[in-house]
């Protein structure tokens, strides 16, 4: 069959890597491309210029979801290729613009051959997805299936001040289709591992099968500040301390509850913060997940019991708002399988895997048949400058991406 | 005696506070006026003026420290009121500004009663004695008595990037004066307690016998960021939860050694700083302090020693800097009776304390013979908006600085 010998161009794709780095590029080969920033505005550019130049008729929703569809023979539902093109603040150049950029080759790799699939195809990028500038994170797919109002996020005010709807305006990406009118057919996501795992044991290639719960809790504390050589251990409400014991208590958590389970406070900011004054606020966030949503529900449980037998003994009030909730999402047995065998075809080794982060992939999963597809990450370093994966493994999971597409797409 | 009957006027003195105050005033009643920024040269200026109409000799030294002097009937040495007016980020109006502005007091009725006395008298105010903005703290008593140099303070970096120098060279109080060529006959200085005890005790005065030793550290943890959903907990290097680890250490610390010890970490930043990024960097202060430095220094090895240990358990790197030390200080006993004496002849209750903060008069001490009286701080607090002093306290500490002056003067 002449449409199993396509394969996608590796240093096509690692180009375009490359090229897209360089717009908000940081030292150590990292990105700082922040969500509605002018970096990110640059970035969002250059790819939609790629959009056009392959034919991609281009569409920027309310929320600044960019979509490039390509015909397919039929006019129904297309199968969405997507991921996102923010970044963290100091992030890689891997971390969601390898499924986006992925796509693009895909669709490339079609227009060389002149295949025209049966169902329409689209390659989207969704804003936000990141959630280091806005919560929630993965906003952009979240308003797209209808997971998040559109209001609520657009009024989203960041760690700068500014609100998601502003930020739009200013870049430009406000656009005019309404969010939500595009269905898919189904939905497929390549993405770096973002852990050690497919590394440590050798395996190329991720068959996705859910992704973890995620709880983002932001703490508030208030304390009383006061000198710190004049003021007795005992008459302290040090809101400083609290903070801490709180960043202690999630690590144990996590440790304790074991498996899957994992803690953060990777956020944590005191004022007035000085040297000589005991603090009397902090602000923090606490980040938990799961794979299972019971577990990952007493896990919440017990960290807000221990919020109030702190407030109690320190005698500070401590505040919580939260700023992100999913519960662990499954992928369509059919799509894990899908991604597993066309690997397999390929001759690649697979193993099935959840994933540990959050991916738009999980908002389309309660509205169509999605799924994704893992490579390596070296040493499983993410959300880090010295995040990398090595050119055969793109090449790998981007040719994985293009059997699974025309399987959908007919 | 026609002396004894001078006494200070309340409200003028209150006035002046006042008055200071609204410069780099902040919500609540309080001050902020960190060291050689623009709202701290409006504060020079403004007692400057003060100082001129009082008929004093104003002159500013290298280091920023600013006297002014009142001719005695004697050429020789003057016998020195100091404290210092900046103030710390969440400052109130009473450290440091009533110690000036009580020695400004004490010349205003000198001058009204025609009073010259037999040595010179002199009202300073030192830079930087917060150490808020530039470590350390005292540094200009440090500077002008020999126990720092010169060029240290000037090249010291502020929080903010910039140097003591190029600050003192911008507000214009880089002054002519060589540093140190004043001597003093000796060195009084009224300060609030900054601490619960004499209110709680209902004592108006504080005889104050030294100054707790002082020990400041810097550490910066270097871990490795990655994401905090995809990494498993064992294969972390988390500088934000080594630096509540020790955060969390140091408040364990201070109640096992008890007695005068405490031990803060007030000053706290994480990067990057996101909710979803475990921490590769960590800086924070700790700030321990005890009147006896056997103690003290056994409190800084437990604490070096735990530094080492759990930078060997978690993988992170830990450096740390000493951004000041000042072993405990004892003033000289004939300035501790003296001020007891001058005190109670004035009908007021004493009590015999050490002083928890650090103080100008710990610079001069080893000089010359030193004294500090303590008046009450309300609830005990400080470096804190809601710092207060009732204008009877701050009458009876002022007359109590007049007749140690005068004692001292001649």
């Amino acid at each position: 069959m002449k449409q199993d010998r396509l394969a996608i161009k590796g240093a096509r794709l690692v180009g375009r890597l490359e090229e897209l780095a360089q717009i908000g590029a940081i030292d150590g080969n990292g990105c700082c491309r922040l969500a509605l920033t002018d970096e990110d505005r640059r970035g969002r550019d250059l790819v939609v210029s790629w959009m056009k130049a392959l034919g991609l008729a281009v569409t920027v929703d309310r929320i600044g979801n960019v979509v490039g569809l390509r015909a397919g023979r039929t006019a129904g539902a297309p199968v969405v290729i997507g991921s996102h093109i923010d970044t963290v603040r100091t992030g890689g150049r891997y971390d969601g613009n390898l499924g986006v950029l992925a796509g693009l080759e895909v669709v490339a790799t079609l227009n060389d051959a002149g295949v025209t699939t049966d169902k329409p195809l689209a390659v989207a990028f969704f804003t936000n997805e990141e959630g280091a500038r806005f919560a929630p994170d993965m906003m952009g797919s979240a308003v797209h299936q209808g997971a998040l109002a559109l209001d609520t996020a657009l009024a989203a005010v960041g760690i700068d001040g500014e609100t998601v709807g502003d930020c739009l305006n200013r870049i430009g990406y406000a656009g005019p289709e309404p969010v939500g009118t595009m269905r898919a057919a189904a939905y497929v996501e390549l993405h770096i591992e973002q852990g050690p795992v497919l590394e440590r044991e050798g395996v190329q290639i991720g068959a996705v099968t859910g992704v973890q719960g995620i709880s983002w809790t932001e703490l508030t504390i208030k304390g009383v500040s006061c000198h710190a050589g004049t003021t007795p251990m005992a008459m302290r409400h040090d809101a400083g301390y609290a903070a801490a014991e709180i960043a202690c208590f999630v690590r144990r958590l996590a440790h304790e509850i074991g498996g899957t389970q994992v803690g953060t406070v990777g956020f944590l900011e005191l004022a007035p913060n000085l040297v000589n004054v005991v603090a009397n606020r902090a602000r923090l966030t606490v980040d938990l997940r799961n794979t299972d949503e019971a577990v990952l529900r007493r896990a919440e449980e017990r960290t807000f019991a221990f919020l109030d037998e702190l407030a109690a003994r320190e005698g500070v009030e401590i505040t919580r708002r939260t700023l992100a909730r999913f519960a662990p999402v499954d992928f369509a047995p059919e799509m894990i399988a899908m991604v597993e065998e066309e690997a397999q075809g390929l001759g690649l080794s697979t193993k099935r895997m959840p994933s540990g982060a959050g991916h738009d992939a999980q908002m389309f999963a309660p509205n169509c048949p999605s799924g994704m597809v893992f490579v390596q990450s070296h040493k499983g370093l993410s959300h880090n400058v010295a995040e990398y994966t090595a050119p055969e493994h793109l090449a790998a999971g981007a040719n994985v991406l293009l059997k699974v597409v025309r399987r959908l797409a007919g």
